[in-house]
């Protein structure tokens, strides 16, 4: 294990290596392995980047947040950040693992990221590991773009039906309210062979349909 | 809103009460509603209590971990800390949810109590966040008891099954290692209708037997 390349990837230097060490150990190496790290790291990891998404970005809602932030915790995201700094090499597997080329498993590296989260979390509490999260995932906060983080909401649902070989949604107006300077309209997004309805409003037609389709894509998702 | 009930509850007091008075908003009552607020505090709510258990129940593995989380952090345990701290009675409510009892919702109310956290700690920080959570989980947390948590994954399973009318697991011994004083008992867990099979190993055939079903209530909870 070399420590100072992981050390500097993160910009945290270890008081006690041992935690470190246990974050890269995979079950298959040896008892002190590192699945309860990965557990915390894993909810430290969620709630840091909500933290640093809901000060970055004013104005996204609720849904757009969640599913920003779902984008950068999941597995291919980590696996990625993870190769960025050579986790790989530093893994400590057992021998089955070792052969089979565990120390190249998207999920056996994904998860040793999360376990040092959480290393930094034993070794130095909560500020460092919101700190190293905050380190490694600079650049891929700093090239989000929030205005097309929260566009194509319609688009994204679109392809999601797609990828299920389901009919399209279809969008209707509701209601429209207001003086023509102001107003307000209402729009239902269906898609009827799921039976799902959802309303959005907005100041606009299209803001009110990306509404709709935002709420439709959350509800897929809870299916 | 009285602010000194919701304060003396979480044992904190708001330096500016406007993020309290938005994270009891509902978006049917105004604009500047606690929706965002309530992403923020069900993140940092997952990850102070994950810190909270991984502290607390030294042996726990990471899967018993996130499932005493879960029964934590959701919904229904939300809505019984709500309603014992009152919270109902200081939502912001719109005439419509006035009008249908919107603050006895319990989504309205868990939501409420999750941005309430969210607010703490866009006035105080982290540390005071995770104290407030801490205080109002407290008497929840105590009476856990991580040996009565851990030992009925096969009852857990079963049950599953069940509710799924489906066919119960079979559990099967595969190997034996070691002195008859230290033995490592390795057995498997077989749900034949799902296609599942599990091992587990442990000191005892019962600990083996629990493991793997725990390990099939993830596989199950997965799917």
């Amino acid at each position: 294990m070399n420590r100072e390349a992981i050390e500097r990837a993160i910009d945290y230097r270890f008081g006690n290596p041992d935690f470190l060490r246990q974050a890269l150990t995979h079950r298959s190496h040896g008892a002190l392995h590192n699945e309860r790290l990965e557990f915390l790291g894993d909810a430290i990891l969620n709630c840091t980047i909500a933290t640093l998404l809901f000060e970055r970005f004013r104005s996204l809602r609720e849904g757009e947040l969640s599913r920003l932030r779902a984008s950068l915790v999941r597995q291919e995201t980590l696996h990625r950040l993870a190769e960025g700094m050579a986790l790989g090499d530093h893994l400590l597997l057992g021998e089955g693992e070792l052969k089979s080329g565990g120390f190249r498993r998207p999920s056996i590296l994904a998860d040793a990221l999360e376990a040092v989260f959480g290393a930094v979390y034993l070794d130095g509490g909560m500020a460092p590991a919101q700190a190293a999260i905050a380190r490694l995932y600079g650049p891929m906060l700093a090239a989000l773009d929030p205005a097309k983080e929260s566009k194509d909401a319609k688009t994204a649902l679109q392809e999601m039906l797609q990828g299920r070989r389901q009919a399209l949604p279809r969008y209707g107006l509701r209601a429209a309210h207001g003086e023509a300077h102001a107003q307000e309209f209402e729009v239902e997004c269906r898609i009827d062979d799921l039976g799902i309805v959802t309303v959005g409003s907005g100041g606009s037609r299209r803001a009110a349909e990306q509404e709709a389709a935002r709420r439709a894509i959350e509800t897929l998702e809870r299916k």
